[in-house]
């Protein structure tokens, strides 16, 4: 047992096997190594794949061929739990005698917590009846994927592409790309533009400062809302000046 | 604008939009109909597919083939956008001038709340290079949905699924099938059990009354831990009452 004291969220996720029973479509199995792959996990095992290995299987992996091939073939459900803290199976419909039913959301920090203690299995069923009540027996949660209940036949690699991003969720791996940071406008450069913009406005008669009504207050609420950027007072004072100028030109004619 | 009140959560499911940005392979185009299916979307629009309609499409729609057949297809994003509150443009990388960047969880959300007052757009570009930085300028904000950053690359059904998964989740439609309910064995059934177990066990020789040790208090442990329900007490002392008998027909020989 590792010690989960301080080691990376993405240990976790290294611990989690992907377990696929019988897979029928080696499409599935190449599409569902890619789904994996791209939420950080790489431990995929195969209880007696139809075909694998397989060209289409190899296709749809995409950037994932290196999960795929070292995907792990073993002859029961039982071998490849071997060595498991945790085993969860997912499921479309409710099964009998089985410990704890739980949304996938909720399985997946439960498998993130026990994967401080060991390997744990989230384990799927055959494309056309998901896993049988023997294979149900051996796990000790059963999963659902939220679904519509008219049609809620989820693709075997779409359920797994699911249950992945949730685990990855349940890591605390949320992070994605940080939004570029634009120097924000500081207030004095606000209030200057506010200002060159009522001289501009008045200047056109489109504002008369005799009667001003409430024209500068919703400007001033509309860039309020913006968050105005450095740069983008600048080009707002450029357009006002461009205005200025114009005027200028207009009335030197 | 529809009023928001009152209204079941599967009316907000059904005024998003999943587009398509020039999609090039009709599998994934019929891969996108399923997995909105299963999450109770049904508005799929496609913005100049290359093959549409296509018989792989039909193929892997699966039992979504009417969601499919009824996809709106659309000279142009602006054509695929019009008359929608807000879109969210999905992008693996981050991209310039985009009003709000956010995960797919947050951007749910968010959709979800403006689903309240109008139809709002997802927005997924080509499998291979995503948007362009024009179909990003047409929407509101950009969503990412997290991944491993050394290998990112979502299947572009896989992300639809995802994305329509958490619009299921967002709109509070996280149910799923209920466990089974067993009827939970009564205390006093709990507690004859375990008076019941100390006696067979007693007369066994594996328990000594005058040295009781610790195994009472742990078997008691045990059995709180599973909560035990009616049936299972009565097959569980239904083995005492075999192991008594085995005893009795012993001594008697």
């Amino acid at each position: 047992m590792p010690d989960p004291h301080g080691e990376a969220p993405s240990a976790r996720l290294a611990r989690v096997r992907v377990v696929l029973c019988r897979p029928t479509h080696p499409g599935n199995i190449g599409a569902a190594a890619r789904a994996i792959k791209t939420m950080g996990l790489s431990q995929l095992v195969l209880v007696e794949p139809k075909l694998y290995p397989h060209p289409e299987a190899t296709a749809r992996a995409s950037g994932a061929v290196d999960v795929l091939e070292a995907a792990r073939v073993c002859p029961t459900l039982d071998d490849a739990l071997a060595g498991c803290v945790l085993a969860i199976g997912l499921s479309a419909r409710h099964r009998e005698l089985v410990g704890k039913v739980q949304s996938a959301r909720d399985a997946a920090v439960e498998a993130i917590g026990f994967a401080g203690s060991g390997d744990v299995a989230v384990v799927f069923g055959t494309e056309t009846y998901g896993l049988t009540n023997d294979e149900v027996g051996r796990c000790q949660n059963l999963a659902f994927i939220p679904a519509n209940p008219d049609y809620g036949s989820l693709n075997l690699a779409a359920a797994v592409q699911v249950v992945a991003y949730e685990l990855r969720m349940a890591a605390g791996l949320a992070g994605g790309y940080a939004a570029v940071t634009y120097a924000p406008a500081a207030q004095d450069d606000i209030a200057g533009l506010h200002a060159h913009a009522a001289r501009t406005l008045a200047d056109l008669g489109f504002f008369n400062p005799a009667r001003p009504r409430r024209l500068l207050p919703r400007l001033r609420r509309l860039f309020a809302r913006t968050r105005l950027e450095h740069e983008e007072v600048n080009i707002l004072r450029g357009i006002l000046t461009s205005v200025d100028e114009a005027l200028k030109r207009a009335r030197g004619r």
